[in-house]
């Protein structure tokens, strides 16, 4: 079987549980068919698995190191990245007026999906360069746009996002960068910046820095930022490579993992002028950065989901083949071991796998669809209706698989035993991976605030209510079917306390109490949709197995899969939004010197 | 703050939550008083802060590489362990008869964990020694012991264990190593262990391997394992080193954390013969390893509560010192940054932190008080008493520290964002050390079927009514504390559930399927014995409360830990004791082949 993709699962979801079809009959992706998304995921898969997959371990041992105020990579790197410019996959995600290929972002995550699980540092690469060109092609001028966006969406020139820096991580309020008109419609841009994913490295030929700044007498905080693009080498306007354009290294972040992607400490402006251009109006720069950010938090979640679904794989297959041990009643120890797939608590923990990363897998997916069926929709009404639905899952896209997917490769490693804990086994280093996506991107708390502080209240609620709409459906769905009528009574139970919860939250007499066990209101919502998604899985499936076939393995695993996650995760529910109703105030009342005393 | 122990912490736990005092007025520890042991918990913190700590983030870059068939070091690791042999440490886990400082174990145990906060791999060569010249004290024959024990205690010659090999990990059942009896008393040892921590290395004169292995001839399985000790190099019969005893090095593990320890895949008897001596009698291996295993296996447990400790120490002064953001209510950014530790989800990741650790602390210094309690006791019913307590406590004491504790360094990185990622910072560190602890010495599976299928049951439940009685005293104790009342109520609803579950797995038709999900038990019971020992923490602090004094946040903070463990995780028991007494198959009942389908 393959390691870094279950194909049967990817193709059971767009096809049996979304609606991919559907799209590719629409305009605006008609020149795509079932058979061309195949041909495209085979050739993800080969890539994958003939040149990305076989150095991943290399990579992480080897992770790029600074030289004579460079970085350099192992030739690998580049020599993947060759191959998937080669494969025009750099151009999957741009539509074709800015010459990409216009294909579904459900195909486009699917396919570096597969890439991402064989070698997550080396796609990351061409993630935030598609991140970048496409928050240019929303809000760059067309000057701007005639300039870079040709060479970033060829892959030639990669892209980043630079907006932390050593004193302001979280609290971008605080920013220092500083960008002085210099009267010819550019700026100069002086500051550092921090955790610069693919900030500097030997593989293309110029970056495209997306950089937060802010222009001397400009508002005091988030109101007073603009974003600017700053290439690493300036651009002649004949589009040739000029001068340097002295963004400094100033130094590597040495990481527990994703170690293959360079992550730096910028100087702009040190030693020579750093010349910047204006992306969108000025002190627009957070909205228009929030362009990138949400593809981006849901492309994190994306990773998380993936490296769990790595360990995943990894370890049932490890588990199909490692012979230990006897079943429990066999006291024998003449007979023949067993393979470990055999033992109650290795089925636990690869079920608990498949359960998270497979929920996470739908959840991520499901909100790709609704990228595509926003942009071919025609109703202005369910363009906005789809937006606010985005908007109340992405702190969920981004912050549930990196809990509980991180959670997966934490069993992943179990199931190997000693084995799992060395380096010649992929699944710590998907563990130390994973690590990560808690964190950037904005952290677990920031989305916690997010969804209770403001998604749940957006445009009255209506948000929240479109998402109940969507379970509702499913659960009208699964009427008639006796089997899921206990599920569908817990997704019922568990909307109506989310309810109560925000309500009670609502009545804090102070908010910010309310919102001090925002994290766990966000990993029980987080549930709550997952099961929901295990809900649809499960009615795909319970279809699928009554149309015959060869499937019923398949199908029936996925049965079993729902009803573990509604007997197992569930219950979990009920006692976490407890919590975040009664109002708890054990954390919120302590002083920093009651922890260890003074 | 020093980051490798909170001293008042211990301080409290040893002398206003057990009974050191009690334990020093004995006759076997009479020779020590409080004084005393603050000089030795002095020493070991100096050593810890000024020899050991400085150099872990070294250590773990640099770990011990194969060199022409052996082991290199970096020099300061054998510098550590010189330092600490000087101070007359390796012999405070022994008897005055077998040449030691007979500390109680409570004592050995703190001044360890000092240590291994400090750098737990340097430690291990150390634990691992003390814990083979145990078990040769314990089952060795006086001529054995002679010959062997005094290097050991002095800390001159290093001991192993050496119970896995390649085929056989979990399943001791299946090893194939052999000892033929030469005819003069010795063994010819060949075959291969792996994961064998310590099993090479460049530090002591020699090593002493305590090696499982099958007399040809014995019965099959584990009734057949004897327990043979395997010097590295033979040892005449005046105790001067002799010949090589043919034990190669036939490679190292590369481990995702615990770097600065090895651990090694070794041959037996391939180059030439390698002798050892049986240890206890003929087929009696197992049981006299267990002599050694029980011990490992809290020290396992102490291990994972330390490093949780290192994170939390860490990340709570970091968060104490580092400004970002403000309070949610001030919206002005012109109003200086709060510090981090202000923010309520940082307050809540410390606080989970506080109570995972300190709660896991007090449940290995319980333990140690126990061992220590044992050895003291003269009646034979009290003896026996606290073997069965301590019987059931062992597999929590192994595995909840090396689950919740983990959880602990996972939100110790939290706290610190993007810089806990990085190995600049010692608390990813500290959450790769940690994974190690839920594998070896038995994993997390096995310590759920020693408690659901063993301990529970042992002696007609007798274990299990000791740790009952001793909750209920506390509970009783507690009686007259209003404040408490919710905690013992919850207390006895959890006690009352347990029962419950137990009864239902014991009627299971299938008793496989009742041990299923024998670790949700585990890990429930685990939540309910460490609620028990904050209730023990509050109703101490609440008494240092009364007496006045300068302690107030300290043990205000301690109340507060208390109400968090009641309040965020007591709760969760519940539903995972229910999912246990339901018997639930949907794992169990799972086929290989339904994982990802055919």
């Amino acid at each position: 079987m393959s390691t870094i993709v279950n194909r049967r699962d990817l193709d059971f979801m767009m096809y049996e549980v979304l609606d991919l079809e559907g799209l590719l009959k629409t305009e605006r992706y008609g020149d795509y068919d079932r058979e061309a998304v195949d041909a495209i995921l085979d050739l993800s898969q080969e890539l994958g698995e003939d040149v990305f997959q076989p150095f991943a371990a290399k990579l992480d041992a080897n992770e790029p190191i600074f030289v004579d105020g460079g970085v350099e990579s192992i030739p690998e790197v580049g020599e993947a990245l060759a191959a998937y410019k080669e494969a025009g996959l750099f151009g999957t995600a741009y539509d074709y007026e800015n010459g990409g290929m216009q294909l579904p972002w459900l195909v486009h995550q699917a396919l570096n999906g597969i890439l991402t699980c064989a070698n997550g540092p080396v796609v990351s690469y061409a993630f935030l360069t598609q991140g970048a060109a496409n928050m240019l092609a929303a809000c760059g001028s067309e000057e701007l746009k005639a300039k870079f966006l040709p060479k970033m969406v060829s892959g030639d020139w990669y892209g980043t996002m630079c907006l932390s820096e050593p004193q302001a991580g979280s609290s971008l309020a605080d920013i220092r960068t500083k960008a002085e008109p210099v009267g010819d419609g550019t700026y100069k841009i002086t500051g550092t910046k921090m955790w610069i994913s693919g900030g500097a490295q030997d593989l293309s030929e110029n970056i495209v820095e997306m950089v937060l700044a802010k222009i001397p007498g400009s508002p005091a905080g988030v109101k007073g930022i603009s974003l600017f693009l700053v290439p690493k080498v300036r651009v002649n306007d004949d589009g040739s490579l000029g001068e340097d354009n002295n963004i400094a290294l100033a130094g590597l972040n040495h990481k527990m993992g994703n170690r293959g992607t360079t992550n730096c400490l910028l100087n702009f402006g040190e030693s020579g002028d750093t010349l910047g251009y204006l992306v969108g109006g000025e002190n627009q720069g957070l909205a228009n950065m929030f362009h990138m950010m949400n593809e981006a938090r849901i492309g994190v979640g994306m990773g998380a989901m993936i490296a769990g679904l790595g360990g995943y794989l990894y370890s049932l297959d490890y588990a199909r083949n490692r012979p230990q041990g006897r079943h429990l009643h066999n006291k024998d120890p003449e007979t023949p071991q067993v393979m470990i797939s055999e033992h109650a608590d290795v089925k636990r923990m690869l079920m608990a796998q498949k359960a998270y990363v497979e929920g996470a897998q739908l959840l991520i997916m499901y909100a790709a669809e609704l990228i595509d069926k926003q942009k071919v929709a025609s109703d202005p009404e369910e363009v906005k209706r789809i937006a606010l639905l985005l908007e109340i899952l992405t702190p969920i896209c981004k912050s549930w698989p990196s809990e509980f997917c991180l959670e997966a490769n934490k069993l992943a490693i179990q199931v190997l035993g000693g084995y799992g804990y060395t380096r010649e086994y992929p699944v710590e280093r998907y563990y130390r991976d994973n690590r990560l996506n808690h964190i950037h991107e904005g952290t677990w708390a920031i989305h916690g605030i997010d969804i209770l502080g403001r998604k749940v209240r957006m445009a009255d609620g209506a948000a929240l209510k479109i998402l109940n709409a969507e379970i509702q459906a499913t659960i009208a769905a699964a009427d008639g079917h006796a089997e899921f009528a206990a599920y569908c009574a817990q997704l019922n139970t568990a909307l109506a306390q989310i309810d109560e919860t925000i309500a009670a939250v609502g009545s804090s007499p102070d908010p910010a109490l309310g919102l001090a066990n925002a994290t766990v209101f966000l990993d029980a919502v987080g549930h709550v949709v997952i099961a929901w998604l295990w809900l649809k899985q499960a009615i795909a499936a319970q279809a699928g197995l009554a149309n015959g076939g060869e499937d019923t393995a398949f199908y029936s695993g996925k049965l079993a899969a729902c009803q573990f996650f509604f007997r197992y995760e569930v219950p979990k529910v009920n006692t976490d939004l407890e919590l975040v109703a009664s109002l708890d105030s054990t954390c919120y009342d302590l002083t920093a010197d009651q922890f260890v005393g003074s």
